[in-house]
Parts: structure tokens; C-alpha cells; sequence
């Protein structure tokens, strides 16, 4: 039983807080029971009042609420692929990456994409909004160059709709920050998500990704 | 020029970051221009440099890089109604009811209805998930009672699909917490965003909701 929160496994946890720790050690935490059921082999798992005092175990999680068990796990990376899948390009908000890498698992086949300026997907706060998902299907890297098949790119000002494009496989959703969009050297069909005169400019990230994917996945399994 | 932390406006906006005093005064804030430029008329706007010592508006913003303007407002409320709309029960996430009520602006006519157990929609992080869209329609409360229309009630487990719905007008898409799902007593058709096999349960309810507007309103132009 761990009583000291001098201990190294209580340290490893919380430098892994940090980005700069993940990439280094390569490894990253996962909080609470679900997504730790969810998860692979750990490099270690701490439970509370069983490997360690349950103060202990708060003091190092980052729910404002505490945890009851806390994973350590070794990052793991997908090759890009599928018949479908996501890219995104500097969508830096850590919630919307784990969210995007929760409904690609539910809707699509491949991974989701991360190009550069993207969020860590292996922080506490992506791996949580991802509810596992990211140990089912975990991330690939890549920028726009590495990516095969066609490119469906998602802009707001975009005059093809979604809904009026032409599809073929493998398809790749591509979806930029939700300031500065996609990178202008993005190849690929670019098309919008149609939204009603005076309402907002766009969806947020997650939720045009969920739509995307939902309206594409759809209509490839129509003219299956 | 305000230089002192003690100012009065200083310290109602302090107060406005807890929902007891949003509720008591019924004022909330909104953070940064292009909320400020989305809002209505303020009760008060400060500017940081003109009207506030930069450092002191910094102090009593909740982003992390603080703000150069802050308004508060008077909040205001929808009444349920619309050809379509969305209701949420117990959705708790902030972020979550702010990027609903951003894609119900964009995908249908009618306002968010919210219901009990549902997160403030006038917290800071509600407004500025919503980018705006909660000024150019305020949500509207209601427990489920209060609906008009056919009820749309999504629901993970449900066999019929989103897809396979027969669809009347006026709907209301109606979705639960994450856990919890929707109440036993609500009426209407239960339907699924079907997803695929080991995937997850469900998606994000921001993400769901975004799905299921899309999918929805589509159907209904399609049948007009």
C-alpha cells in the first residue's frame, strides 16, 4: 500500500499531466473504472485503499471529483486507412479530439487522422471525452500529404453541400480548426454542412464531424 | 477608469462565474468580442484599457488568457415551440448544452428546451460554447410535459433507427444524459443513431444531437 505521495508510481502519474512527460516517456493516464476496463495492458494500475491511500490517488487525478483507480498505459499509434476516416488539421481543443475519436468509432471504419497543431489525444481530457475509444481504435499521425483516397474537405462557405456530393471510397472527412479552417493547399472536393440563413457561421468541430461522417458513411452503404 | 478590484461592476461580474447569483440577479457574462458583438443590449461592457485597468478585467475572467471586454446581460428565455426543436434532460456539461444550442441555431427553427438536471446555459462556458448562438436564440425551459409536437427521443438501445422514423411536424428530438439516458415516463418514438458493431454505446449528446437535428430536418424538407 502506497502511503507516501513520494512514491514514484504517484509521480510518474502526475508528470504524465504533461504533454511534454507523454511524449517523452511515451506513456499516458487513464482515470476511472470505465476507461480503464476499456483499456490494454498497462504498464501499472493503481486502486484506491487497495495500492494506495484513496487521498493519495485524488491528489494525483485530474477529476475534480478524484478517482478511484488510475491506469498508466503505453501510447499506441494507427496507420491512416479505412474506407472511411477523419483528418484534422490544428483542431487544438483536447475535448473535441476525443469526441471526434469516439464518433469515428461508431461510425467509420479508419482512424481518426491528427495533422498538425491537433490536440494531444493521449491527455487526460481527450482520452476521457473519447470513453475509450481512443484504446479501440487509437489515433495515426500524418499530415494532408499522407493521406489516400478522396479528400471530402469541410468548409462552411463551401457551395457543394455535403449532401449533393459525389462519393467514392476510400473517403476521407477532412476538418480544419474552427477558426482558420482547412489549409489552402488541401486537395480534395471541398463541401458544407448547409445551415439555416442567420444561424452560425458553423457547427463546432465535433459535432460537423459527427454529421459528416454520418451523412458519408450513410451513403456509402446506400450504393454499397 | 476602474483601478481598484473593489469596483462594484468588477465585483458583479465576480459574483456572475456562480450560478446562485446568476439565478438571484438574473444577469449572466459574456467573454471576448465576438460574444460581446453576438449579444444583446448589456446591462454594462467593459473594455480592458479604456473603461478598466487591462489587469483587473484579466482578473475576473474565467479564460485562461483572459479577456479585453466583458458584458453582462440580462438573461432571457424561448418558449418551447418551432417545427423543430431539441429537448435535454440531465445534461450536465456545460460545454455540451452550449454546442447544442449552437447547432439547434444552425439546424432547426425551434429553441433548446431544457430540461430538469440540465447545466446553466448562461455559465461562461455554456455561453462561449454556443459561440453566440444563445443570444440569437435563448433556450427555453420546460420539463417534457411542457412539449408540443412528436417526440424524437434517442436512445441507444433502441432498435428502430433514426433513419427508418416515420417523421410529423411539429418534432422535438428529445436526449438524455450520457448515463442516465432519457426518463422512463417520456412519450414519443424511441430511435438510435445506429452505430457500428464494438463500437461505442453511444456517441457524444452534443454529437448526437447534431446527428440526429441534421438527419431530422433533412427528412423533413425532403417531405415538404
Amino acid at each position: 500500500m502506497i502511503r507516501s505521495a513520494d512514491n514514484d508510481k504517484l509521480k510518474t502519474i502526475r508528470k504524465l499531466h504533461d504533454g511534454r512527460w507523454r511524449e517523452k516517456l511515451d506513456l499516458f493516464v487513464a482515470e476511472g473504472e470505465d476507461l480503464v476496463e476499456a483499456a490494454w495492458d498497462p504498464e501499472f494500475v493503481l486502486v484506491a485503499g487497495e495500492d494506495v491511500e484513496p487521498e493519495l490517488l485524488d491528489g494525483v487525478s485530474t477529476l475534480g471529483s478524484g478517482a478511484r483507480v488510475i491506469g498508466v498505459y503505453r501510447r499506441r499509434w494507427s496507420q491512416p486507412g479505412g474506407d472511411l476516416s477523419v483528418y484534422l488539421h490544428a483542431v487544438g481543443d483536447p475535448g473535441n479530439v476525443g469526441a471526434v475519436i469516439r464518433s469515428a468509432h461508431g461510425l467509420c471504419d479508419g482512424p481518426v487522422v491528427l495533422g498538425p497543431g491537433c490536440a494531444d489525444p493521449w491527455s487526460p481530457k481527450a482520452v476521457r471525452a473519447s470513453m475509450g475509444s481512443v484504446f479501440a481504435r487509437p489515433p495515426a499521425r500524418a499530415g494532408f500529404a499522407g493521406l489516400t483516397g478522396a479528400l471530402v474537405a469541410l468548409d462552411p462557405r463551401a457551395e457543394t453541400s455535403l449532401r449533393e456530393l459525389e462519393l467514392s471510397r476510400p473517403a476521407v472527412v477532412c476538418l480544419g480548426s474552427e477558426r482558420e479552417g482547412l489549409p489552402p493547399g488541401l486537395p480534395g472536393t471541398r463541401a458544407s454542412i448547409p445551415l439555416r440563413a442567420g444561424g452560425p457561421e458553423s457547427l463546432n468541430v465535433a459535432a460537423a464531424a459527427a454529421v459528416a461522417l454520418w451523412e458519408v458513411a450513410n451513403r456509402m452503404a446506400a450504393h454499397a
